[in-house]
């Protein structure tokens, strides 16, 4: 079992990545912590990737016990979410920023956890590390400022085709990535990062009015090298599923994944657990 | 890799719970958070277990995100302390006292995380959750009411010959266990129980002048029986290693079990990574 904390959504995993092609679950039983009463969200801007990357430092280092999530958008992924979506508005005065970083807090004290965070805020505004920032006020508009963040694939849908890859990477390196493939597309797609900072997940989103092989030649297997190359997984929390089975190799050396066949032919001799998924039907084949 | 938190020790296992027995670590990498600058630490008595129990409850909810270390030791423990340790001495004004309670917080923000925790014990002393309790005023009164919790083992030793289980177990059963074992063995042995409560681990001691069989034959497989009937695991945090290896039957049925020994096989076909250590040597031979 694993949750999700940034997604809120239970995963029934019965070995973590396996995406339950090694057992199925008959039995569940979770032990929850009582919900925390005092829930924080602060939208802010930042001029570039790299006052995100040091935001990110001092928010583990100031707002380490109540932090409980810290995500990130470029404007890219902004101007999508605020052209097709409804009733979505940017909550910053106007002005260009390139980057958006959204951080909640949870915890059970409403007045220090609230003081935590503004004090965080000013000594990151004087810092130089955002550009401006705007606490909610209440828990509606908490909840639509993570609307911007949580309506951003819907808002990829509207717009036209989408290829989605769901990717970890070393922090520091996640937005080079974004960078190398805008330049590579030019005018043919629009590229879009935004995703869960705090793991070093970058959801790499690539729009154009509609599916176009001479895109996709453009973006695979680049994307697949260029994450594999930085030690990065190309299935940071999402799995590999039917679509990307074959394409294990760019994470997992050849003699791990043989391993991963193997103790599923042990577990699963006739392959009835989810079938088609992980591994590459070459290597799961009865 | 697993930290234990309140251990502080780093644990190298290739599997969670595998000790090494199905590969070996050939390289680490390790992203560690900031370290936290405020440690504040509590020393509690309840005056009976399931004060203790409401109390953990408590914490929770109260000091969820700051709540670092939640251990408790009962009145026999505490004497093995005084007794047999040296310049340890009992916080609290002298009372007849059943359990003790050491609460650690982390956080970034010392005032407001004491804050935190004053208020907590002044409503878990009006609540009667606590019949006592203080608070650490410098790093050096904290770390000698750690040396009562973490010198337990080393009185136990002094003490003579001493019979060591470490087990997890659903929290509201944990000390009828020591009660039982206590009831069983009467003026034979001392039994001692202290843990990690958090975790719902215990750490049953049974310590008497000498080792002797009639002792053994009053716990074994007393213990194990007990723990298992209870859904608890026989091996909460050190491991089944070397000497409890046959015992593993008493946490995992025999199809679970020989799961185990398959995969074992599969990654060490010649049994050479750390071998005897977890599964029954019927199994484990190549």
């Amino acid at each position: 079992m694993e949750m999700c904390l940034t997604c809120s959504v239970l995963y029934a995993k019965t070995t973590l990545g396996s995406e339950g092609s090694l057992g199925i679950v008959t039995k569940v039983s979770i032990l929850t912590p009582p919900k925390l009463s005092s829930v924080n969200v602060a939208f802010l801007a930042c001029t570039d990737y790299l006052s995100c990357q040091k935001l990110l430092l001092e928010a583990r280092r100031k707002l380490g016990e109540v932090l409980s999530a810290f995500e990130f958008l470029d404007e890219q992924a902004m101007d999508l979410a605020l052209n097709h979506l409804e009733g979505v508005r940017n909550p910053l005065p106007p002005a260009l920023h390139k980057f958006y970083v959204l951080i909640e807090t949870t915890g059970s004290d409403e007045h220090s956890d609230r003081e935590k965070l503004e004090a965080f805020l000013v000594h990151s505004m004087e810092e130089g590390l955002i550009s401006d920032g705007v606490v909610a006020q209440d828990i509606q508009q908490a909840s639509s400022v993570w609307n911007i963040r949580e309506g951003i694939p819907e808002a990829l849908m509207k717009a036209g085709a989408v290829y989605k890859y769901d990717l970890s990477i070393p922090v520091e390196k996640i937005y080079d990535l974004v960078e190398e493939m805008r330049n590579k597309l030019g005018h043919l797609a629009r590229v879009v990062g935004y995703g869960h900072l705090g793991d070093g997940n970058l959801h790499l989103n690539i729009s154009c009015p509609q599916y176009d092989d001479a895109v996709l030649a453009q973006i695979e297997p680049f994307v697949y090298e260029w994450t594999s190359k930085h030690h990065g997984s190309i299935s940071a929390e999402h799995g590999l599923g039917l679509m990307k089975a074959d394409k294990i190799f760019y994470s997992k050396s050849p003699a791990a994944v043989q391993l991963m066949a193997s103790v599923k032919n042990l577990l699963d001799p006739n392959h009835v657990l989810n079938p088609y998924k992980v591994l590459p039907q070459s290597l799961s084949s009865p």
